[in-house]
């Protein structure tokens, strides 16, 4: 609640309009619906019309999320997306509501997309063939958040030439999400070739001493190119988000 | 070197103006210079007029970051930025070139600051008294890099009020640099009240598990927030950069 | 075995009501029971009639439960509590013994629970949705020893508003369980706004760089807020336990 | 700030007697009181007349804990309690203000004590003679918030009878802080003796695979026994507040 | 091979009783028979008849176990010990040989146990219940090497009247085994209480931050009691193994 | 792409032979193929005719290793390699191609082997029988790069003398490999006794405190002998193909 | 306390010889001294004239070191032994005590040393020359407990001809300490050639990845070899008294 | 000792020109001499004329230093070679003999350096300014072993095209050294550039997640290229070592 939402809540408690309790109680209320006894969904401050709302999925039972959606469209919410959600609770939500599942992604979607906007392109790279469940849940992410993606996949850095092959792809992001496991060095390479922001997005491909994505996760912290920083390992949802905004930074 | 540059170099050796041998050591040799034996400097592609060149100051002699400078100022540099940068070797510089040194974020400037420029305000904000030397690094880089910037210091999530009551700025900012030890909580905290985009900065302020700033680096990755993205503990040079160049991706 | 009953016992020797070698055979065989050869029932020092017995159910067979369960019985014990029970062993148990089971929290009931004593309420909060099973182990205990408790569920530090818009359980609490995965950062924020004691308490809960709740477990640890201390990760019963023993200790 | 405030404050505006910008105002300015550019100091709601007010000395220079201290004292404060204090600022210290210093534990006082009040007494127990300094930091903090203290020094596990000759002051405890490194089995041998709230300190003493106090921090995190909750490594001051919160949770 | 074997060998070849190139096949080959091309069979130098020759189970095929066992009767081997050996290659076994199974500690024998010998008596300790299947591998194994086993479960340092209870077994021992999950206290407390050697063995048992035995693990290593050495999480075999190895050390 | 290729290529360009946006293309498109949308299949610089192209199986679906398999046969490629292959992938692909799947190492191959090359033996020695699948991997490799290969398997160090009666083994090899788990101490021996190359293969074999190979990993890196460098845990075709470079260095 | 002196004292209240009040005081204060407020000298059970008493010297100032030695000895202790005594406390006691300093293993001496006596010879073995004061402190912690010790330094396990040329010593040995950093291998390939414990003690020597002595630590831990256990990262006290108190364990 | 001169040796014995006990005696002395009581000086097995034989310095006095040196030179041995050699023992050297330091890789030469010999030339390529003294150890050791090296300083990942512009020497290169800290990517994009064997060094430069070069070597181990193999942190001994043994390896 911004400072300017507050002054008018307290002009309407002094010219009358508003007793004092119930502008107490609507300071403490408003911001969000109970559903069941499991969730508040929080219907957030500035949200424009089309702009979809999010349930992470993990971590709740099918009923739940199907629970939250149901809240969700029925406050008028158009579209709604949901992430890591596995196919078994995809199917029991299809039965009930037209929910769009991305296997690869493990997403579903209920509603339509958005039109692109934004500055300019988002590019997902990713290192390798494993990598690409991670890189498209960012994709994903950013397509529902009306951003136009291009997908680069397969650029790994011990093979330097089919990144340089793609330069101009790199060129002309706006933000670019460099999605890698094992060592983790791709958001490095294209930090150092391209001149926008790169989030980067440790993934937990690889075994031994890759310990789950620790050693990508470590590598792309201590980045010696400029313009990096990074999510939790397999964040795609979150590289996404964060290149949306970025992408939509000027409109705000 | 994007595929435009190459092409047109292609284009020189084709009508004959640039015969291949010369174009072979141009790709090699155009993009930097070499300093002693020592370093390479890196004459960046689309390096405009008035743009800092940055010399990263830890593990170099005093003679080196030197030497350095002062290539980069032959080389028509207007105005050289050095970070990590010791008070002896700031002295040392200080006998034979213009610097201005700041102890506290351990930076010093050779040259006129950028007017700000960028979509808007950049917002640094700490949890505590002891992370202002890594804030005040990301702060200076970004006023380095020409951004308006807001310093909002010591206002950890164990007193909420004091962040609640700068929401203004928080809400006014276009980029935000959250910069905290300790259990790392402020830009979860941010990330959920503002709607731009967070850069989080762990320190390595603390004492026993906070492991030097592992404990608020881990909670940063794990934030539930969205819109958050990390950098390396008390890399405050990297947060200003990545938050310039995002207040800036209009303008590219 | 505290001084005045060493003393007391020490008397009866020495009034030749108790002969020497009875004594040293009590102090050896009188605070536990062999149930089979797996386990030493622990008839506690202080038990007051109507406490229940808890039986830490993981590691167990469901057998040895049971045994363990009817011995206490035996003992004149009017109430049983069972942790870490899975529903196959709560199944088993029930053929022979009357057991309430509650799936969500694990545990299982035998016999009444007592009324709610103690200075006031405790207050369970959790950061997420996720959390409600470690929140509901730790509620569950606090009731079955004799507290009333309030829930507070998904009012993570993300959503600052949820958690502000309910100040009056936080400010009404005697003692509060925060309860949190990820970032882990609840505790520090209810830490600041609450004057009371807060029992921190880590879930598993997270993916990636959260680490099985090593990354909530150090936030708690570094929480900036004082009056904050830490159980084990998903440790609900320890932290229910620490509350009830807090809200009751005015009565020891 | 807390509901029945909130109310207060909104009647004042319903009624005419605070207009509602200087109630927006004072929503954001109320709680805090700027110090230089470097602190804002925490006039804490409720506090009573004669509590202290505690500054953490760590990572603060000596002119501006001096500055915070007499900011404090300005305000009406009567006693001052600094933790984390090195020798050298706390000379510095002496200079302007009545300080007492305390060497052992890091601490110092501006002020007088408070008498001892709460439920009881507070019993603080090291493993060894290295552990004393933090429990120091504990007993001093405790006494500095009004408790009764008593010191249970080098009773560690290996030599259990001299725990157990202590069993008195053990069974008489309100709350006790365990405090112990290397193995860290104070609190578990403790805690089942004893029938009060336990709360552990690991210390950072040991060497090799003690880690500077991990091993003794998982110990404690995984005692075997009930009502044992654990603060940071060290964290003498984190155990003292908290004892001192349970030793007067009747008076809230 | 030690030296005096190694004299005699030249001896033979020095007196011509042995030609130098069967004496250097002798070398290399004697020690070890090929079974298959999966192991070198062991037929250590100074066995005595009777004592069991042992096959660690883990890793291995139910094909491969019985191939070696086989392998070692038919070398004139009365006594065959198999450790970490699962259910199903026992039975696989049990077909062909005359194996005894103990499932609680995952053995199995193959010919006759020899009589007790040694100093005296091992003890082996639990903290808890869920530790016996550790423990039971580790008294199993000293009764194959020859060992009077004492048992003592379920008396881990949180009660430690159950400890103090059994106070004669732990004065009559030659050599303890004490076996502990969790915060691992038991081998300190008893180490100070024996005055006989003692074998500390973590278990996996616990939970959150014990990280599959990682705390028990360090606890030990941090013992502050004398006379107390560790071996592998979970390491039952490698403590029995010890323990009868000083059990038998007058005999060498 | 080489200096001399690049020289070639821009060459061609002068002549006219070759016009400049079709060399451009041909530096962007000639190095890799593109298989579906999940692969660029890299078709390496200076492959000569009948060496083997080598597909990671591991994080690949059974359709895509076929899918790339065939892109590389239908390349004019004699030999496919597919290493982490499992059984149930290697059946899908038998049935399309003429497979021969060896199930120890995990390893497929389309195509005749090359006759073993190179300046002498590949060794590759185990510490354990349950280091075997991981040196077959790194021993078929070897032999599929065209080595020739001697297998000295179960010659751990707690029975020395198995390896030195193997040392004629030892000292006729031009690389070694040495596989261990546990406290991988094989390649330290072998580095002292050997005077080539050893790469040290840390397996995941253990339990507890092996940390699922890191300390065998640690051990490696820390290894007192000369000539010992080290690869991935469990990475046999790492140290498989390292091996075979140094083994053909001569022929470069 | 034993169970035959509980029945003893227990008698002498039956008797009338002891008054129960007077019993209950023995039973608490009977083990100890207080020594200043910072230490309770422990006067052990068994202790038989002629053995030393030993002070841990880490943690301590001088002058609490001197004031437990002067306690000590006003017992009537005869030979009192410090560990890890640096230089400057060494001398300070000087002054006051006849103490002999050993700088290579940090220890000192009041009193005479007992003559040798036990089973047999304890051998300290070490992987290198910076390995030697831990040995050290092994080697004089050993012979002030009455052992005959052989010293056996450098026989690391790159050359291990160095160790198999010392047979005999490893052959004659009752307890073997092996002593390593780096690799910390020695104790694995002792402990196969030996038939007699092995304590292992790893050593902070190293670098890189050995981090302080972990890598070594986990190796010992995982020793292949059987009869192998393991004291802390430089403990060469632990393991000279482990050692000793196997040696004597005939005599118990 | 290999077979063949075993069997050479037995010879001896057979045919009556070596006495046995003398056989045994030589087996045991001969590889090794003893400097003072703290070292086993290695008289290697096939070391050839003009070979340097190496002193580790870490961990060593200065005196133990010289006394090795003398030893050596005594035994004819015309080049010594001294790594991590600080520069107050070299001065200490150099009063009694002819010593070359060389500060920035830590180590000194006594004696001539042998003329460059092996296959090809050793690259020595580092990420930044600051790996340069780690390098230097490399580049030094493998010039000391007689190799010719090239140095390719500051060629790090983020500014590709400095890499690229050097294509040619990575291409002649017979064997590569790749240095670097921070994300440690280098050896990963050489290693897919070049068709050599590449030794990756992780150092020990960085800061906050690089954890003393943790994050390099994880990269290293996890690198995706084919042929690169890793030594311990900062270990340019080891890889310039290896490196040489490589480039030599035809002679053998």
């Amino acid at each position: 609640m911004d400072k300017h939402e507050l002054t008018k809540l307290l002009n309407s408690v002094a010219d009358g309009t508003l007793p004092p309790e119930e502008a107490a109680l609507k300071l403490k209320m408003e911001p969000f619906h109970e559903v069941g006894d499991y969730a508040k969904v929080d219907i957030h401050r500035g949200i424009r019309q089309g702009v979809p709302e999010i349930i992470y999925g993990a971590g709740k039972t099918k009923e739940q999320i199907l629970g939250i959606a149901k809240t969700m469209l029925g406050s008028g919410q158009e579209t709604v997306f949901i992430t890591r959600l596995i196919k078994e609770s995809a199917e029991f939500i299809k039965k009930d509501l037209p929910l769009e599942y991305n296997e690869t992604s493990r997403t579903g979607i209920i509603g339509k997309l958005p039109p692109p906007s934004g500055l300019g392109k988002v590019v997902v790279a990713t290192g390798g063939t494993s990598d690409i469940p991670v890189a498209e849940e960012a994709a994903v992410t950013a397509e529902v958040l009306g951003n136009e993606v291009e997908r680069l996949y397969d650029v790994g850095v011990s093979g330097i030439h089919r990144l340089l092959g793609n330069m101009d792809h790199i060129m002309n992001a706006k933000v670019i999400i460099a999605v890698a496991g094992m060592e983790g060095a791709l958001p490095s390479v294209i930090g150092g070739l391209a001149d926008c922001p790169v989030i980067a997005v440790p993934t937990s491909v690889g075994y031994g001493a890759s310990f789950g994505g620790v050693a990508a996760l470590l590598a792309m912290l201590n980045s010696c190119a400029s313009g990096v920083s990074v999510v939790n390992i397999d964040n795609g949802f979150g590289a996404g988000y964060m290149a949306s905004m970025i992408n939509h930074i000027a409109e705000k």
